[in-house]
């Protein structure tokens, strides 16, 4: 996301004095929230689903994905980065080539 | 997220050959089950809550994310910007400042 | 559920002197956590799953449900049947026989 | 809930001829979608909510994990004193009492 697009998320919470809303927890909550929205695109079938619903629902879980980054001080590519390592490390090329177990049945 | 941040989730997955896997639908109930576990940090406490796994879950939310907007070959900035603009005209500043009514209760 | 099951779920939190977390916000959270559970059971396959791990994680979802409806004073049948008088008005037969869409675009 | 209240979902289902949707993995995704919808009572407030509306949405949660015991035949007893056996095992009541921590950081 470029910085212009950051600057004005946080410009749309200021200006309406929301900080006070955005607590970790509440932000969590919001998060899961609209991954549900995001979900009922795809509730009745994979395939067929309306593109448009779901870049907005999309767009709804990444503001508060960054709401979160900036409420908690975090730098997006440093704890993106930092869990890469862990699942380069969880999920080796020669182990989970193709195969979509999850690391503990590897 | 920088270029070679997003260079890196896209090699993890092309190295593991599990673009197969990344249909629109796994990753929205990808990104609903990673909300979960971000969600679960606060399960019984808003405030005491572990920041390195606060951490370790948002990226996972993110990641999948980014698999979503790639699958979909969507670009993160024009579809949250395209959403911007609907909640800065759902939530007007006179109307919405302190309030964290829904916009179709203000 | 047979009041026998619904008296050992109520015994298993007074015993831990849990009542103290549930908290109607908490146990949503609960609920929400444990149907993201429920949900990886089928996180990159709609048809290969795992009918153990589905009967836990559907169970951890009803389990917390009941301390909710216990947590509010709320019987399960009268919400339930409030909720399907509404259900039979949106989704009249006649429109929705067949039919998947939402009842705001039947 | 009584056996009349699981007829008229059965029949409510059964009349809109809604059983073809309702594979596991749809009822699973529908859970997490009304599991989000109750905990958006409590989006930005534990304390206050709307009592009628948490109503509706837990209603909607319970439906569906009928729907998904109905498919997969199970029965709600049993799946749910079995996971109880396995909670009270978990969870020993001199070390789980008035601790909300789970049970692998006991």
């Amino acid at each position: 996301m470029t910085e212009e697009t950051i600057k004005r998320i946080r410009k749309f919470t200021a200006d309406r004095d929301w900080d006070q809303f955005h607590t970790p927890a509440n932000l969590a909550k919001s998060i899961s929230i609209e991954a549900g929205e995001l979900l009922e695109c795809f509730q009745w079938s994979d395939t067929e689903f309306d593109e448009e619903h779901v870049k907005e629902e999309l767009a709804d879980v990444i503001v508060y994905c960054r709401n979160l980054l900036d409420e908690l001080g975090l730098d997006e590519d440093e704890i993106v980065n930092s869990k890469m390592d862990k699942n380069e490390a969880k999920y080796p090329v020669e182990k989970a080539k193709g195969n979509s177990k999850k690391y503990n049945q590897l």
